[in-house]
């Protein structure tokens, strides 16, 4: 397998250590998080973003799993707290893409993280959901609009293995293992998918 | 059929005006649009819709036909044009209904509008497919948490046919007719789905 040089936003959450510790042996990762990892980014400042790129310079492979959301009762939920999901797991997420295009090399893919919740609500989590379904969308659409044989592709999993502090909030959900989630991530990074929305399970 | 008080937004573009005219035989229409309705609203701006829901007061159904999003070549899209689809065809819809539900009647609905570019991409077309995504989301996570039997649909048409100068732009979709669209709009307000998006054809 070639090594590639892949850039994991969030590397410093729970699902960002799990696949650092999964693909470090075989990649050159560079891990970045708002703080902790080896570059510090702000995924909600295009001018953060722009930095991390020049700085890493070309790269074979984006992951993000970095989603901010508003997590709350629906009684509290406004335009003001709706911003959080906008600019953390819709924009940021997208301005990685927007911006990264222009570094990363020909054939090179990017990876989002949504989520379930997109299909599947839960009460406290319509920011999420709405945010996740931005995010696929786009997913869709930048497919076919990327150049120079680029990729992009979204994980999608319900609530995971190692966040159970989450798990009431998801009656009936079956928690994805770290090693569905991971293999959801490869599929995409080391697949020819494109425009697709990995269900890992 | 009982007389319902309803709330069109984007009444005076091409869908709007084409709703108005097949609903208001029997039922009390209010008219809104940024110019030329009965009432003049800027769905970017909360105050502008809290003034609106005051102005209305009680009413049964709210229809939005309002979407603007960036609509232009991939390379142009950034940061700030993907902002038009988020003030506009996202969070104008959204906020409409977070702002609305403290003012729609017991049993009302909320129908609010995507498109199909949302799971078919076309050129050109990417902020509007993450706008569409965003308001979907939301529409089936809302279904779940409003109260007092409120309801909430999307309708989700491909090209219409009242809009050729958007054809060229659609290869391979046979533009849903004004009646099939009035049948959609028909089906949220007066049916008894909530959370659901409604094709069209």
């Amino acid at each position: 397998m070639k090594k590639m040089k892949i850039i994991i936003v969030g590397a410093t959450g729970t699902m960002g250590k799990y696949l650092v510790s999964a693909l470090e042996k075989d990649h050159e990762i560079i891990r970045v998080a708002d703080k902790g990892g080896d570059i510090k980014a702000d995924i909600t400042s295009t001018e953060s973003i722009e930095n991390l790129f020049k700085h890493v310079g070309a790269f074979d492979a984006l992951i993000s799993t970095a989603g901010p959301t508003y997590v709350g009762p629906w009684k509290n939920l406004n335009d003001k707290e709706f911003r959080k999901g906008i600019e953390g797991k819709m924009m940021g997420q997208i301005n990685l893409v927007l911006i990264g295009q222009h570094y990363i090399n020909p054939k090179g893919s990017f990876t989002l993280i949504t989520g379930a919740l997109t299909d599947e609500p839960q009460l406290n989590f319509a920011n999420a959901s709405a945010a996740n379904g931005a995010v696929e969308g786009f997913v869709r659409a930048a497919a076919i609009e990327l150049q120079n044989g680029i990729r992009i592709n979204a994980v999608s999993p319900t609530v995971i293995e190692n966040s159970p502090q989450y798990f009431p909030f998801f009656p009936g959900d079956i928690p994805v293992t770290m090693k569905a989630l991971e293999f959801g991530f490869r599929k995409s990074v080391f697949g020819a998918n494109t425009g697709q929305i990995i269900k890992p399970n």
